[in-house]
């Protein structure tokens, strides 16, 4: 395997390089022309590296590339997911190179998506190539690629419902996120679910004015800041009757492996710029992430919010709010929880609607599972360190749909680093990463 | 007096339409023109009533009309304040006539400023015209007539420091609010001071991702969230120490004044489309508005307020908060008091800047005062019916401005009706109304 890769790397490099130089922005409308390009460069790659389908297939947004191996219909099959668009690159000017003409410095390639997911992903088209030319392939491979992720995946969800048959597959597997480090490789083994309700609060059915009105006619601006801060109680915990009755609470033992990964908290509030961190009572700020179920206002408005003063007693105040579930909690029955809560504590003088935003469901990938198992293993192997099973917070959204719609649990075996500044200027992926990458995404495929 | 008044009703009526065929609208650039004509039409008519001095003085905005007649400096001075300018008339397609053709219907005046403030304002111009025509002059009459009440009054405070000496009386008579109801006549004798502060609470550097963080870093809209609520209890009761010191309980004697006012609470909620009022404890609404103070967001804001779903978790949170403030508590010392009780439940996570608005002390005459004595005993003899002592919430905010800097009590004898719509289509003012304002005016003098 080693020597494979060796034999091959400039070829590797000068493959993704030639991903890498088409500058597939998803979220920019002059870069249309380019994200069909990519698609189509990587149905290329993807057919000289064994796949015996490989298509690009229109969505109503950007194309999203199909390809497969079939060995055996009755041997287990990984559906490798992965996505060929990137962030936009500005500020352009705070770049030491061209973001689309990839360079090599100091160990690392530097361009935009030498990380996030081009490089990520190339590592399974090239773990692949090495199975298939070798003749070590013992699994059906699929390959589902978007380019959408970076703008919220707005078709994928669509098109894999039309498409259930053709991803059918035994298990999901992702490289879009990072390891603890260099020296801590981790598995993501599970993300948060989401339920989003948009509160509101109708008092008067006009403005009124604060002097003659303020003090006798309920504002709806201070009773949804009541409603929203009688939602946790000074422990932090949510108090919704019910919310809590799927939250698994962790073994000490899985506490105790979660606590395993290196975390600064000091480092992490400098980060933030923020000199404390808050949360629920009695967990950990890795915990509190990981392991349990939050609730965020993500956005909140109403009266006046221009310059200067203007005293309006306001007819109405509106709030997205967003609770992250744990993998056991369903989003429906959380979000329909909520919902009532809500509309049980509106009080008598105003008007309270709720509205649903889309929701879903967290995942989590049991330790004891298969996948997990020869992930760590490859991991182990590669990296001589047993890995940390992570909880990431809810990082890619689609995959919490891809679950839900395919039924398959997805496997997040990342090999990013906090240093690759994915998002901002001079994002930058080891070379070291990239080929261990490769490595143990072929031992994966040994052990599973 | 009802002689001289039904002698030349129809010039009275005739002028008053000259005034209101002109659009004086503040607040829109292409009616500039009208203004200045609007005060010049006021200086013809001024003098033409008996003024030795009318001229119309330039302001950064809007000019400023002052005429006066003054008999002898050693008799007391009545400063009559009123304001020439008028709101929009959009949507005009609801007027039933051209809202600058003055037309009379059963019994009304229609036109845009009919009621507010140009009919008000003129009956103060007819009265004194009686009196100096008739020899019944017995006071220095001024009149200080701007033209930016309906757009905040930006320029009267800044030209009325210029011009204190000018400016100097014993009494500031205003009529530009409405009385309780055809046969129920009122003064307003106190209205609300004010406090205003905003509020800037930062929680991370950046926005972040909800799923990342959510649960962990403190939310500054949750947060500001907490603060708000915490500043008002359960009674309705503001909790910030010392709010209340300076608050004056009413005896039992004047609340049962105050309680004469006929007011159907039923009427209110259907007018203000509420199914409950709400408000301080103890209070009926009429106290709640007009005797105690009050807290109220003016206006919120942070995180995603677009459509759809955002999971973020935002960086920053914004609220303005006003107080409004009985006659004796200070509006400096409040909004200090404030501003140092939200810095000090500021919680460790998050930082909180206040930053201050302008303020201003709210004025209450007393009823035992001798402009509320004779300007009660004026209306009685022409209501027949004692008038009301009210307490408005703050409807004219100039009116504390003046009370400041030129240190005289403003009188509110105002005898607009709630069927006048004033800033609505079809505003108008009941001739009625007009005439026996001009009656009770001039008998305002007469006891005074």
């Amino acid at each position: 395997m080693k020597e494979y890769i060796e034999a091959n790397k400039n070829r590797f490099l000068e493959e993704l390089f030639s991903l890498l130089r088409i500058p597939s922005v998803s979220s920019l409308e002059e870069h249309k022309p380019d994200m069909l390009r990519c698609a189509e460069r990587l149905v290329e790659l993807l057919k000289e590296a064994g796949a015996d389908h490989a298509e690009v297939y229109p969505t109503s947004g950007h194309p999203v590339v199909y390809a497969s191996r079939i060995i055996d219909p009755s041997l287990s099959t990984v559906l490798v997911y992965g996505h060929y668009d990137v962030q936009p690159v500005d500020p352009v000017e705070l770049w030491n190179s061209d973001p689309f003409q990839p360079e090599i410095r100091d160990g690392a390639i530097y361009a935009r998506g030498a990380n996030d997911d081009k490089g990520q992903l190339f590592m399974h088209v090239k773990a692949f190539e090495y199975l298939q030319k070798t003749g070590r392939l013992r699994h059906n491979v699929k390959f589902i690629l978007e380019g959408e992720e970076e703008i919220g995946s707005p078709s994928l969800a669509e098109w894999a419902s039309g498409h259930k048959d053709l991803l059918k597959a035994d298990i999901i597997l992702v490289s879009d996120t990072t390891m603890i480090s260099e020296q801590v490789p981790s598995i993501n083994c599970g993300m948060r679910g989401l339920s989003y309700l948009e509160i509101k609060v109708t008092g008067p059915d006009k403005d009124l004015h604060s002097g003659h009105y303020g003090g006798a006619v309920a504002n709806p601006v201070n009773v949804l800041c009541d409603m929203i801060s009688s939602l946790i109680d000074g422990d932090g915990r949510i108090t919704v009757k019910g919310f809590y009755d799927d939250v698994v609470e962790l073994s000490a033992e899985d506490r105790a492996k979660l606590a395993r990964a290196p975390f600064d908290l000091e480092e992490y509030k400098k980060f933030l710029k923020i000199a404390e961190v808050k949360g629920e009572k009695g967990y950990t700020t890795l915990e509190r992430t990981g392991i349990r179920p939050c609730l965020d206002v993500n956005g909140i408005w109403g009266g006046y919010t221009g310059e200067g003063a203007k005293t309006v007693l306001p007819s109405e105040a509106h709030a997205k709010i967003s609770m992250r579930l744990v993998p056991d909690q369903d989003s429906e029955k959380i979000t329909e929880l909520v919902e009532k809560h809500i509309l049980s504590i509106a009080p008598p003088y105003v008007r309270v609607e709720v509205k649903r935003h889309h929701g879903g469901n967290g995942f989590l990938i049991p330790i004891s599972s298969p996948a997990y198992q020869a992930a760590s293993r490859a991991m182990t192997e590669v990296y001589g360190v047993e890995p940390v099973p992570s909880r990431g917070g809810g990082s890619i959204p689609i995959l919490a749909d891809l679950q839900k719609i395919l039924g398959i649990d997805p496997l997040l075996m990342g090999f990013g680093l906090e240093r690759d500044t994915i998002h901002s200027p001079n994002e930058s992926y080891l070379l070291s990463q990239f080929f261990k990458g490769i490595e143990a995404i072929i031992l994966f495929y040994r052990y599973y």
